[in-house]
């Protein structure tokens, strides 16, 4: 992924995050520095949002395009019409929540998130990202805080991918990276027919909104995100501002084999997938510790169903991660010997597919900046381990984001968790970062 | 497993099966020197009935229930109903075809096997069998050959398993081993919501007729199958007598752990079932080499689904199995180990669960020699390494089983293959067996 920057001139002073960046806050006086959101509320919606879920004692499984995220989303409509904002679904499902500026030739500075979860999922993970973006415009509005560009909430369709496939499914439309056809094509992981554009169509969710960059421009792009691991806390910290992400790759490896009958055919000779895919997992968790990244599989599934079949058919989808780009393209290629190695060992076949490809990368300096001195003492710079929304607007305009510190760093389970205080710290910073870039543009502009 | 046969007794002499066994065929002359099948009719029937199936190229996908089952379920029916046999479907599907005899105080002599495959199967598994007894009833009809005792054709309901769990569903009923409830409970295998006794009620055969051995009993059970090993082929033989089984056990394991991010957790202390069950597979593949026996993983699910996960729990359905009982039992309890051992690795806990247990027996002796004289020259004794509803039977009713030549031993697969000859062959023995045991009944009366 290329940086979008590049047309953003720096003030030349070196900030917090280490890098080169502008001082505007430093020549103009900003309503950012006492800006503070509503702590109690926040929590609320919070917990208010998360009963819309599936089974899933202690967490949320709101999944995308599911009933649960259809009330979810008919309640964030209801919210942002309740403030006066013009209110937009795209063809993918995105909803958008525009109040006007002071000049609102600007394109807005956006801030968004996404409200659909992994299954078995926790509270905040997305969530609370919407939700501190609704939180800035409510309190805006209660303490008429005005800004110079029109401002835009967003709550992004589908990012995490995990009922239909792949995921960032509506930002990476908006950034050029895939289409609307595309995303509608988008399978279920569980091999049902769905598609994400039948279900956006059954709850109602495909609209005539902005779909493309092109179509709605943004000035920025500002994500409240948990964070996920634990610098934050080591650090005892309550929020961060993320200097860039770590490297990630999705891959599927596809083995075939020899249907035959499980009772009676002989050990030696068989084609057994199974076998052949246990053998690759383990060679992936291997390769992470001895790259020093991660590796993860994420699904397995055989075939034919039954309870008296050789599995003839299976199916690994795995991600590795690195912080170094070449080693995760290392892990890559190792990881496609050892599936070779394991093909050549039971004779079986393979495919090979490399779906989701990620090289470590930084966000928008001036952008990260405007995190940097929102968060103040009470942050920490860190990075990110995995993808957001974020990654694709950074294709197109200014781009950082927000963390919040995560209870030993538990995401994508029941167990995610972040302090009350915490999260309120996180939507204030969320404030303040719109604020400073917002004095920034008008820095720019004169 | 128990034999049932020590209600009858035998003539003291030894058989070419090598056990002690009557020898009424040497005092009484026999219809059964000379009769011979239809081959022809036989085939036709064989690729006509193969039509109905899902899609499994060059083989048979018929899974229980399904429609393609009631397809061939109704053409049956239509064919013995022609043949003017007394017809019945039972709570759990099974169709019986009567045919009197000339003293119908006797219990009929059965001839059954199962028209349900399991996914991606063949032509052979489970309709060779009760094709076979439709055409000794056709064959007998038209060579005007009358038994004393009555005969049945069944088709057996879910002989297989592989679309609900377990295997053998109605034939257990019968053999006072499970209930009409439990049968119509068993559960779908690919996790769908759907039960036997749901889908069965959807495609109408859920019958009348009789459920037990107690309701219906039958003098014995003669069943035609595949062999799907090679020992017939080595010994250039076209169909055997099956003289016993080898043992076999199904488990289930189920592994539990943590969720957490699949991008953003660190590598160690992960709680990662589906590592876990990894390298259980893999120990389970190193048992069999060890032991001298099989094994295979015929199923492994994972959850939560999505592309973002750790695999917080993992179901590995797999069977050991074993010629000698102590060998078979050591699998299970090896087996057992290694997931302790993985679980103590991994951090998981586990479920354990023994579902199905067979241990290795013989088929009833007098019935035995029943087949061995009806495959004459052209057969051999042999053994079936895998379950069939006759072990069911084998507990109220003397049971032997015919089997005819499977090319390299391939079955449960497209390419599943028997010639034609070798199955009029089988059909053939099956009909001689039959009169074999009617002059055996005959003689037992005297």
């Amino acid at each position: 992924m290329l940086l979008a920057s590049s047309k953003h001139a720096f003030a030349g002073l070196v900030s917090q995050t280490g890098k080169r960046c502008f001082s505007v806050s430093k020549l103009y006086a900003s309503q950012a520095t006492s800006f503070a959101v509503n702590g109690e509320r926040l929590w609320n919606d919070i917990h208010h949002t998360a009963k819309w879920s599936g089974p899933s004692p202690g967490g949320v499984t709101r999944l995308c395009a599911d009933e649960n995220d259809k009330m979810v989303r008919d309640w964030f409509r209801d919210q942002v019409l309740a403030l006066g904002a013009e209110y937009k679904v795209n063809a993918t499902g995105t909803q958008f929540a525009k109040i006007d500026g002071t000049d609102n030739s600007l394109p807005p500075i956006a801030m968004g998130s996404h409200f659909d979860t992994v299954a078995t999922g926790g509270k905040f993970d997305g969530a609370l990202g919407v939700l501190c973006a609704l939180e800035v415009l409510r309190s805006f509005k209660e303490q008429n805080i005005k800004t110079r560009a029109p401002l835009v909430a967003i709550n992004w369709t589908n990012e995490e991918g995990s009922r239909f496939f792949p995921p960032l499914g509506s930002s990476t439309v908006y950034a050029g990276q895939s289409t609307i056809e595309a995303a509608h094509a988008s399978t279920s992981n569980d091999g049902s027919p769905l598609t994400m554009g039948s279900e956006l169509t059954r709850i109602g969710y495909v609209g005539d909104g902005p779909n493309t960059f092109e179509e709605f421009p943004i000035s920025a792009h500002f994500e409240v995100h948990v964070e996920q691991s634990t610098d934050l806390e080591k650090a005892g910290k309550s929020i961060g501002w993320v200097q860039g992400w770590e490297g990630m790759t999705w891959y599927e490896a596809v083995f075939h084999g020899q249907n035959g009958h499980a009772n009676t055919y002989p050990m030696h000779g068989r084609r057994d997938t199974l076998q052949g895919a246990a053998k690759f997992m383990t060679s992936l968790e291997t390769l992470a510790y001895h790259m020093g990244g991660r590796s993860t599989v994420t699904s397995l599934q055989s075939g034919p169903i039954g309870s008296c079949n050789i599995q003839s058919k299976t199916k690994v989808v795995f991600c590795v991660m690195h912080k170094d780009g070449d080693s995760l393209l290392k892990m890559g290629e190792q990881a496609q010997q050892s599936a070779k190695a394991v093909s050549a060992l039971h004779n079986l076949e393979h495919d090979w597919k490399r779906t989701l490809h990620l090289l470590p990368g930084d966000f928008t300096p001036e952008a990260v900046d405007c995190v940097a001195r929102a968060c103040g003492d009470k942050g920490i710079g860190s990075r990110t381990l995995t993808g957001h929304d974020s990654l694709s607007t950074l294709l197109k305009a200014p781009t950082a984001m927000v963390f919040v510190r995560s209870k030993d760093g538990i995401s994508h389970a029941p167990e995610e968790w972040s302090d009350k205080e915490d999260c309120a710290d996180g939507a204030s910073a969320l404030g303040k970062s719109v604020l400073n870039f917002d004095d920034y543009l008008e820095h720019q502009s004169k």
